[in-house]
């Protein structure tokens, strides 16, 4: 079955307070291509974090010394009360090396600067946070969407992360409902009757990359309907992607 | 512009010596999907591998002292053969901790048993290694497309890589031909007119993770044809997405 990858094009700029659903539904409508039961709509964390409000004035915040240290120490001068920011979302410090600071945040996951986003803001002095939930904000999309065209669908919030080993930056999975966020295959067979031990697919992780092949961060494309992916309905929640610290190698 | 992932079905199983971009586009034109200019054709490695007979038969494998030790520690118990195999494809071990082996490749990639696979070999007492260069593999692709189709497609060699941090497998990008694996944006402005400064895309990673989508490991599905995503047609070759361990914190 082949998948397709929709974007959704001709999205406003988003504000606190915006009626996301609504305002990517009448986006889908427009290009006719209302969602089907299976599918799975993909929006960019920036999109949630932005009608949710996550927006910090950075002129309202004081930096502290620890910032201020770290800040000073960045190659071109990271603006110390970003940092500031950056730390107040974070839970435990992976690594802070090299001008780089991989965190752990207060929901789990482990990435960049604690999600905290510089660009495409809406304005200078402005930073962007992770949607405080964002598993309920998938669940907040599948419910707009039953409510509103009457069918299932999934719904996964994605963040563009750098990645250890490897350069460029990808799309993961944050929030994710409607589908389990992982494709459990043990237990089955290979073809040659071996059986699958270590299989699990993190299928809402590769929705994500594939839906952030048409969401380009400068094209203003914040969303996308993935088609013909066929997954179990289930739940879980994008949380079931973060390995537990205790089977992690590298934190 | 929507991307369409196309599963390359039909595929017989592959043995060493095969024909792999003919037995692709046998399968290809029986579907009706003639590759098209600007397509990208994903293949994962293990058929790649098969073909270009990179096969180990482990009855001719006598693990050394180090890989008996390894294995008899590990849980479930690992065969020694198989660990014997991954060390002689290792060129440094990053992580050898609770049963687990990441590793260094040769080639540069950082991965878990150095890419040794043991599902789906074809055979028991067989494991499958990482084609020796993917990108030669996948520039045979792009060349064999040419000349079969009379247009230029990039292609990519994929592997099912698990992720620090996360749970669950995605597929990368091993072997890239015919497009540049990473999309710089630095230099581009975002909407609100911010310099976008650290906006590299490891898009052949994306587009990996997408195929994977449709390349399912109990469906015998080995390749397929990603249609409708731009790029520019560029070189570097799989290797420009391996970090360089200098700029790697985790390794």
């Amino acid at each position: 079955m082949i998948v397709s990858v929709i974007p959704i094009t001709g999205v406003p700029l988003l504000r606190p307070g915006d009626d996301l659903a609504g305002i990517l539904f009448a986006a889908l409508d427009n290009a006719g291509h209302a969602p089907r039961a299976g599918d799975i709509l993909v929006v960019c964390q920036k999109a949630v974090s932005k009608c949710e409000g996550r927006i910090v004035d950075l002129r309202r915040i004081t930096p502290s010394p620890f910032a201020e240290q770290f800040a000073a120490g960045t190659k071109g001068g990271k603006d110390a009360r970003v940092v500031e920011v950056i730390l107040s979302e974070t839970k435990r410090i992976v690594r802070m090396d090299a001008g780089h600071l991989i965190v752990e945040t207060g929901a789990g996951w482990v990435c960049a600067n604690a999600g905290v986003d510089e660009s495409n803001t809406g304005g200078p002095d402005t930073v962007i946070l992770l949607p405080l939930d964002p598993d309920a904000s998938a669940e907040g999309l599948v419910a707009a969407v039953r409510a509103r065209y009457g069918c299932d669908v999934a719904a996964i919030i994605t963040d563009t992360f750098g990645r250890p080993w490897r350069e460029g930056l990808v799309d993961f999975a944050l929030g994710v409902a409607g589908m389990d966020p992982l494709l459990d295959l043990r237990g089955g067979h290979d073809l040659g009757g071996r059986e699958l031990h270590h299989t699990v697919v993190a299928q809402a992780d590769a929705l994500a990359a594939a839906a952030g092949l048409v969401m380009r961060k400068d094209a203003g494309i914040p969303a996308a309907l993935v088609r013909g992916y066929r997954y179990q309905p289930g739940t879980g929640g994008g949380r079931k992607l973060i390995r537990a610290r205790e089977f992690d190698l590298f934190r």
